[in-house]
């Protein structure tokens, strides 16, 4: 293997000559050639070390040395289909179901997050019988036809987007910038009956319910916490209608919460979603992902006489390293580190947000972070050319940070689970320098004149 | 890594309990638990060899060594998505690109068939502002809802079946079964005008055709082999209405047909497809796929304003991969090989259909051959219950192969590229006596009464 087997220049010649140009580079005025990684770093060309604070898919740490083995050996002895038994698929069925409420029994694997959310909108349209789909405000489940329906985070940079007649799109339960914030006095009731509202005028119009789709914790949405009770609400409503819930941890799941494995537990113990997808950490970046459903779900599926057939889902490889994944987790308690080191970074956060102006919100549950910037803390206007200034200051400090959300003014933390509290001190110092930096400054000035005047800065 | 850890009996129960019962097993109620494999050869747990005819995923073989070390130790060094640069990338789209005409220039990388199918319509539809695609009789896609739409082969499956109103289907080129056959003066000419009438009923009904999309030589639909001009002809047509077209290669790409590399290229050098998909052998059964395509159709693509982001697609993991692999298939020249042994192993079928009338067709390119089994020559009835049996007496022989198309009853042959003469004689032989056996010639005396009359047989 070469390290480099190009100059940055000719990589960045050649990928514009053969990469199709819909596939967008970070940094793309200065992209980075990252050649090594471990744990919470990556190594550019140079040797140049980068604090990793956005790679949720190198989930238990990039290259971690069980992981790669499990691979490695497996990829030696055996990678086929799952046409012929095999432990491995069993085991790992077996170990992850353990995760999860009993409920959730019956596992179909695949191969990543796009292709698990489509078969559970499969899964609950045979199911149901119906056909159409609830989804958030903002969000994104994946990049295949059917799920840039339901993903308005996409089909909004469409110019000519038009909207599926089968699709709803509820509002994002954002308590910060959202329709009902925190100062009412039930957001989770006013989200969900907005919810209810959409079945009323969906029934009316003849449509039928199959699911209510949304992530356990909004990530490209701009790190969004629903208020705890919405989901027991919503699959209330939705379970009346006929409908389903399906709960997408693609980003937010395997422990990265802290408090619980999955993130929608994090509604409480009477909250069990009729479908869970996973992905992205769940191999930690070996292409693979999983549909857990229930035995109901799943036998109703079947009966629509269509077998399943996915050429690489579940095979041995792809099952000894979603094993190696899990063991990782249990035996350098990952879960629990991100438990500490997330209350750590947020309180290291709330304590810039005392200094910072800028700051409006610090919202976040174990190693999932949002710090969303505003340009007036009372009108709450996205500060969104600052968030990209700080992304790019960052980087120039060798730490690697991405802003999200509607408004692409949400910094959002979700580094592997191995990130440390010293990672923690080093990154929010260099955003405290950054953000006392006199530009900032300018703009806060400008953006907060009515909360300081009397102060004798303006 | 434990090449055994259940007892094949637990290891049945454990799949019933957790995995999806849509998931079907090969020879379900006797299935088989492999547990290593190399070359053509795979191992069940009492350390048995079965000779492997039909896994076209394992392309250079099972567990190529080298295949597996480009993976283990790209690995070990760095696996992260495509929006950091990686040489991996740029270099195994440039050498992709080598194989395949100038005009297709531009590569997504994707996880698998299905994926790469998806973002080709996605693609043709972007292109063109169509709708309607045109798919052709028995024709299997993929998995993803937007290609069960386009798959014959899986919506005949369903017993509530409902067409999708932008899709049409064609005829299948079938020039032993189809609508056309051999003594038919210019089948490819009237199987291409079959889509010209379609298109043009589209037209009147308002319809708009974005692209026709064909296997290069269809598999599941039978091993059915397209005259030559067929694709020609077609892409006319479409590109006449403003459609494209898209050549499936995910299972007869990357040299298995012998003489090409790819099997659209058997049509011609006058043909190149607008997109060409590809899957399954691509990284020798890792998780990976790819979609190429013209400049032209990646620009318009790309002026959607949407962004195109896969987790996984083209990591530095897979496309050490599929460098390897190609690598692999120059060093050991297993399309040469494919050449060689397939002509082989079609010659010595053909002497089995001088023998056996149930053999009714035998057709292939390279080490991809179908063998058709009939009841009766004339009518060709489809010997279906005697193909099955075919493929559970060779399981017995520790030989797999599979039969397919509409009617099951074509075996279909498509090992990894390494297997060899003598493996095409052994699996032949076997053949022979189990076709030689009274039981079958019990039924094609029956089934071929006319045949064999005057013969004192019947
Ligand atoms: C919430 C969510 N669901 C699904 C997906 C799709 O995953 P993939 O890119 O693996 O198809 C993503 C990817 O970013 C995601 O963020
Ligand atoms: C011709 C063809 N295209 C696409 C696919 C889908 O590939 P995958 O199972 O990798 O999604 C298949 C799978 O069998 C196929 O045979």
């Amino acid at each position: 293997m070469f390290a480099e087997r190009f100059e940055k220049k000719e990589t960045i010649d050649l990928r514009k000559r053969y990469i199709g140009p819909s596939c967008k580079i970070f940094f793309s005025h200065d992209p980075i050639k990252i050649v090594r990684a471990k744990g919470q770093y990556m190594y550019d060309e140079k040797g140049q070390r980068y604090l990793d604070c956005i790679n949720n898919v190198a989930h238990v740490g990039h290259c971690h040395p069980d992981v790669v083995k499990a691979g490695a050996q497996q990829m030696e002895l055996l990678n086929t289909n799952s046409r012929f038994l095999h432990d491995n698929l069993v085991l790992y069925a077996q170990r992850l179901q353990a995760t999860l409420p009993d409920k959730l029994g019956v596992c179909y694997f695949v191969n990543s997050g796009s292709e698990a959310n489509d078969l559970a909108l499969r899964l609950a349209r045979q199911y149901t019988g119906h056909t159409d789909i609830i989804t958030l405000e903002n969000a994104y489940h994946g990049h295949v036809s059917s799920l840039i329906d339901i993903s308005p985070y996409k089909f909004h940079q469409l110019s000519d987007a038009e909207q599926n007649q089968f699709v709803h799109v509820a509002s994002s339960p954002d308590v910060y910038r959202g329709k009902y914030r925190a100062d009412h006095p039930d957001p989770a009731t006013a989200y969900a009956d907005e919810v209810k509202d959409i079945i009323s005028k969906a029934h009316k119009k003849g449509g039928k319910i199959a699911a209510f789709i949304a992530e356990s914790l909004q990530s490209c949405g701009g790190q969004v916490i629903p208020p705890v009770g919405y989901f027991q609400q919503v699959a209330q409503h939705v379970r009346k209608a006929g409908g389903i819930f399906i709960a997408d941890e693609v980003q937010v799941g395997f422990g990265r919460v802290g408090s619980h494995f999955w993130a929608f537990q994090l509604q409480g113990e009477d909250f069990v979603p009729d479908i869970v997808t996973m992905g992205k950490p769940i191999g930690n970046g070996h292409p693979m992902s999983c549909v857990v459903t229930t035995k109901e779900v799943a036998e109703a599926f079947m009966t629509s006489g269509m077998e399943y057939f996915n050429t690489f889902g579940g095979n041995p490889v792809s099952c000894a390293i979603g094993l190696a994944v899990l063991d990782v987790i249990e035996k350098e308690d990952l879960q629990g580190n991100a438990l500490r080191v997330g209350q750590y970074l947020t309180s290291l956060l709330e304590k810039q947000k005392e200094k910072h102006l800028l700051i409006g919100d610090i919202r976040g549950r174990g190693l999932f972070v949002g710090v969303e910037l505003v340009r007036d803390r009372l009108k709450i206007t996205p500060a969104t050319a600052e968030a990209q200034e700080v992304i790019y200051r960052l980087k120039e400090q060798h730490i690697l940070l991405s802003a999200d959300g509607p408004h692409r003014n949400v910094l959002k933390f979700k580094p592997p689970m191995c990130f440390t509290t010293e990672d923690a001190e080093l990154v929010v110092e260099k955003i405290d320098v950054i953000l006392t930096d006199g530009k900032y400054l300018l703009s806060f000035i400008k953006g907060n004149k009515d909360l300081l005047s009397g102060s004798g800065l303006v």
